[in-house]
């Protein structure tokens, strides 16, 4: 299951009315946001300007055990952090959030997405005297706001002025002193929303669902560009670029990467996925007799195509909840075992039958082949396979780690091929052009889909293929 | 979420064609009886007599890191098993397997089930100067096969002739020093059946889906009364009781404690449980415009109420799969909350309609009133709950812990007082007639359905509430 | 440093006054003790009839950390051990106390000793039914006292009945539900003593350092085959095998594994080497300019040689006192450097001189001469080796690890070889005959020196070398 | 025991002839210098300009697993530290070595001493945009050197240059790509040593104690203001300063930190403290009947003390070898205990008899009281107090712990005061005058003794008392 993709960082923060056990809260926003990266986690909490971190490689619920909750103490606000990123010990410095302390500005940091100009800028700020202590493009953002605070005085001023050079993808959260400030690139590739419990509490995440999971309700989505501000005076919005921006949201959130039971900038994503499995059934019908989708992304999507096509939902797959990052293979079991103790077909759903099979993405095509091989076993007679996406042609470079284009099965394979080389009876995939339809009823709604086109909203890093500096 | 049934155990063997890495094999039986018991496991290796033993609190993931496993070492044989008991530090030494070290026996022994005159013969035992060290009737059964190896020669002599003074539910599997023998009591109130590998090693474990997930095929259930010893001579089939059988297994399995990819005794959990759901509809219709189901073994039935109806399935809640043992309750966080942070309602799916939603249990009423209470807040305007099985009403005294009478909402609440207390618009259970009919298209089909209707298959434990001596 | 002779155990015990925190005073005993044993410690809480135990591998200071001792939580009375035995993670079973839950004899056992006659017993034993966990002599001690009270009534007539059949050295510390019973076999091999604190709690313990740490003073001596109870009604001092009894404690406590600030059976224990130096200096004079003493048993004696010969007492090594178990030696370092490692010779100390050497004993040789290189390297001139004991001759079968025959230098050597292997110039033990004056000015006082003499106080196992189960 | 003294810190560092297993020498010397921090540790690998570093809180034995040893692999060069400190959980980012990984400079830096200058060093550096991750004034060094790296090529330029600005106490040691440079400075407050083994690996240690455990022969005592070079040409002397340096190496070094099988700049360590007992029996003799030293430090006086005096040496005490971090107080346990739990007298000793004891130092008083009062329980019918230094009376400034003048004994009571408060029959400091004799026939040897006398040899920070960045 290596062939999966991942997104690359989940950001929670909160603004208390008043000081109270704010880790707490972070903890369960953190809980709900743990589908963005199972890495390294970290929490950072803040109480009259004194900051509190722990971070660590695991778990939220690894890392966080009562003992460690408990040296975090009380404050008014608080920043959390989900991280994937590359396997390797060194990771841990990686973790977030980052914590800068300096006497012009200490501040916690926690972000979301992935800069393009971050080589061009780390090697300037070297030569500088800057010396880093991770490969983060975080501690960059950080070290650039710190200067722009000597510099220039109020946060929000430091923030709004690194903005102006910090270029690609960032959803951003700050904790200074005595504010938490919010900021989202002008191109919102990734997601940021933030809402109010009851208890008068501001949150800020990456996604709805984690608001729901601390009991606040959605407020709104930042805009992209928009710099908000939580303070002791309440909520203020800043613009940044003087309002120049050109959305761009990453489409592939609401495909795959976000919770089904998110709203992101107004479009709910089990919605989506239900409008993509019904494109797909009109686009590419099958004469069959079941639907069934891959865990998770695919359920979803199966009950578009059933409802679209009429042919009868069913439960394909018992996926194994209890297998995670802990599961040793055992050394006499087959990469095709593998994915049988992960995903184990129900033999009634397919025996004898013709089954349309749903899935979100075909990576390098070793697991798809795996997953049909399974239903043919279960006695499925014909498996016909639907993605809920275009072919993935180009690398990402937004903060998830969508590869380089030689890795990718499509770029050198046909979809014909594709079929062959997975053994499905058909294959299809969603059209580019109902893209923007599965979130809009405007075909020229602006996403950014530069995996599947090659149309980048931003300048790209040259040459030596994927920028080093994520997350 | 403390309102949940459990089952306490889940038992694995192998019986290996050469000395293998045997350990790895179980290991991966065990991750897929997981949901059998999260509270401790444990694996027993046998090699020429010799026999190496790890147990501990935790999931296999945890307990069995690459280190421990290279311990384990090669084998011939292997038992493996996963438990939930009583919480507490002291229930290691209830873990399983338990091993036997005597001149005349050395064998590991693991169990699910539970004596039902376990009181009785640990006392007889103890004044015939017995010292157990746990509290689990497996030592028990430990301590007669080894007084029988003693006094009547062979194993399967001495497991026989245990058999007739054991009263009660056990699945059992012991590895001698070379031979693994497994027996179901007459009853055959757990499940337990067998299968080999390509590799010609038999696999001998509680459910099919474990078979599965070593890439073994399903040969054929263990009968009840029946012991299968498996040597180098091939298998033999033995009989128990002088065959005098009177088989009653337990229709809870497949209504909750089953993985819905298992076949139990010939007859798939997963098309049990779309039965639950179509006999719903039939007897307890709803006007509606969805039908969802509450994670995970509500699903199923979900999909059988819907078909049977006609009414659509929809995806009605997201489950949290981070959330596990680890989960620290914020302070600040109500119980309404907690649920909330496990199960978030897709609003999609429900707002403004009419839902059905299909659940396995209603236990003490608070779960079910905090999950309708969700999907009140998410918009749904009528919620009908219906249930796939008939109310609690005495307790289980065969290996799960459905509580004493007093405790159970049903033993002091009429359907339309629960009604009023989980808030819902109207609310069915299954009717206890239908439960053979899940399984078998006989109506008389014996089960036991003693939680339901009070009719133990056995003599019980008499006075003080239920035995102690668990699993 | 593997050629380390090795304590089999430390005990400790405490009646308290009233219901308080008796965990504590055991883990400060424990401390005390530690050098009898390093292997594995536990200490058991006796609490209204209710006994919590904890034990594990590892030190004291390891094993029972704050949290650990949190869980053993108030009681009336607690007894603890160290222990060292032979190495491997089955290890753990045979840590102590063991604890024994029976309807006639709930009971925490810790013994220091071992005893002779293990074997026969235990074959009796299980050819009657019983099963054994461990292969610790003492759950053999806890069978039969339990099988004792089941037939014979009180806790005290079932431990003096037990003795009868008990063979070999045993202190026993007994933890029964309302008193506590120290038992001493009749020839007193290993040390026993009590005392009382100021808050009028009674301690007994192996040696008086761990009284001093407790602040208790010093009462007495637990006599040779005598049997004290401490419960309600004050201390009860009973007689086993009506009074037949035949001293013969353990010289070598007094030469090696006590600590030197104890006092054994009215006998100073620093006293006791400072006579083995003088003896020394009497029979084996050296024409030197300093002694010195190999830490840490070496020093006290090198004090007596340098007083009774008027050669100055100098500081000849510093001991690098973190080099404990979690050492690893770095792949290049041979075994020389190892000791090095350990021990650093004081170059201002022996440079040009000639120096006399006081170490206890040489087992194999190989460290002695690594030792003795030392100083040459450091530049002494001469080295006169002078060791605190007879040459070993003879196993111990009374609780120590003193080895085989065979393997003992002693047996394959004349002095003079032996002298010749370790490259000193000279070399001189004790002589036999005045070990009985390192205590007593009495020659025949008797003492056991069977390693020295193989004169055994009692029946030893034969053929099979080493009888297996220690401590 | 938080009366003690520490020192704060050792240094290690190896430049092999051939890449291999640079990690495993590292480690033993740390071993053998652990008496100088045992709050953390850390070693780095340097392997073709890469760097692997490993450091965390805790002892070597703890820290550096089997495992964790693993992942450092070989190398050409390598440096470690052990650190005291002030305690708490955020110490774990002071542990050295610190890395800078900088286009123009990759570096791991080893740093023992303290700068004096270190505040407004740091307010500088900030102002030019330096953020810095910890409050260790090591990073400070690590940052100067950097930035002189960037504008004057070399590293030793670079460390020449910094030396300019560095003020107060260091002894470094600096790990490049290529080569490694030792630092010591103009005063030469702390020891800093080199030597080479037979392998032909060079090595360069706080101590000479940590030469003998790599089986290193000395070569010679870093200079003070002295710079030494090793790489792959050999070794390269430079002198920072055009020379101007003013030695005053810390006399405290002799009669406390340094382990007494040392031998610095010339003068062996065990020497010095024997001298210093023999000018303590020359100021302040005593009538009495045995000399005693308190473990560890004490103990070499105290053969001085009785080879001046002709008093018979005894051994006084037994400390307790096993109580080191993690031994908890129990509850019940006054302070008074505590002293005892560790340092248990031998009555043998001091019973009836008229005692001269020896200890290093007294800070606040409360342990000497405990101390003597242990003897006179123990029935010392006079004691005589000796202390091997002068009383305290100002606070460190060069990397030790030694307390701001108002909370030291010696500052608020006279010497007859003290002896009253800690119940000696007399009380003898060492006169200060005799300092230098100690390691010099010259009286006017230059040497740091500012704690004694208030003299210090350069500027020290002002008026808020103790310069907050350590080691």
């Amino acid at each position: 299951m290596n062939n999966e993709i991942h997104e690359e960082c989940g950001v929670f923060g909160v603004y208390a009315a008043a000081e109270r056990e704010v880790a707490g809260i972070v903890y369960t926003g953190l809980y709900a946001l743990q589908h963005r990266g199972q890495e390294s986690c970290g929490i950072a909490v803040g109480c009259n300007g004194r900051i509190t971190l722990r971070k660590d490689l695991g778990l939220v619920g690894d890392v966080f055990t009562p003992k460690v909750m408990k040296t975090l103490g009380e404050g008014r606000m608080a920043v959390g952090h989900v991280r994937y990123g590359t396997t390797g010990g060194n990771d841990r410095d990686n973790a977030q959030p980052i914590l800068t302390k300096h006497p012009a500005c200490t501040m916690a940091v926690v972000h979301n997405g992935n800069l393009v100009n971050a080589y061009a800028l780390r090697r300037e700020l070297e030569n500088n005297s800057a010396i880093f202590h991770t490969t983060s493009d975080t501690e960059m953002i950080s070290y650039i706001i710190t200067t722009r605070c000597i510099s220039d005085g109020s946060p929000e001023e430091a923030v709004l002025n690194a903005m102006d050079i910090l270029d690609g993808a960032y959803s951003l959260i700050l904790m200074f002193g005595d504010r938490l400030i919010a900021a989202r690139d002008k191109h919102g590739f990734r997601p940021l929303c933030y809402g109010k419990t009851p208890a008068g509490d501001y949150i800020i995440a990456s996604e709805s669902c984690a608001l729901d999971a601390v009991n606040a309700y959605f407020i709104r989505d930042i805009k992209p560009g928009e710099v908000v501000v939580f303070d002791e005076t309440g909520v203020k919005s800043l613009t940044a670029h003087c309002g120049k921006v050109t959305p761009s949201p990453c489409i592939f959130e609401y495909i795959y990467f976000a919770r089904p039971d998110s709203v992101i900038d107004g479009h709910a994503v089990h919605q989506a996925r239900i409008n993509a499995g019904r494109f797909l059934a009109i686009e590419h019908p099958a004469d069959a007799d079941v639907v069934i989708g891959v865990p998770d992304s695919g359920i979803d999507a199966a009950i578009g195509y059933s409802a679209q096509s009429g042919i009868p939902y069913g439960i394909g797959f018992i996926k194994n909840k209890y297998i995670g990052r802990t599961f040793i293979a055992p050394l006499q079991s087959s990469r095709e075992q593998m994915v049988k103790i992960k995903l184990n077909p129900i033999t009634e759903t397919v025996r004898g039958k013709r089954v349309v099979m749903i899935d979100d993405s075909i990576v390098r095509g070793t697991t798809s082949a795996r997953i049909v091989g399974l239903l043919r076993d279960a006695g499925a007679t014909e498996i016909h396979v639907r993605i809920t996406a275009p072919p993935f042609l180009h690398p990402c470079y937004y903060g998830t780690d969508i590869d380089s284009a030689g890795k990718l099965i499509a770029n050198n394979h046909s979809v014909e091929e594709i079929r062959g080389i997975i053994e499905a009876d058909s294959l299809g995939y969603l059209n580019t052009d109902y893209l923007p339809l599965l979130i809009s009823g405007d075909v020229n709604f602006p996403i950014c889909r530069a995996c599947f086109d090659g149309r980048y909203p931003t300048q790209v890093p040259g040459g030596e293929g994927k920028e080093k500096f994520e997350c």
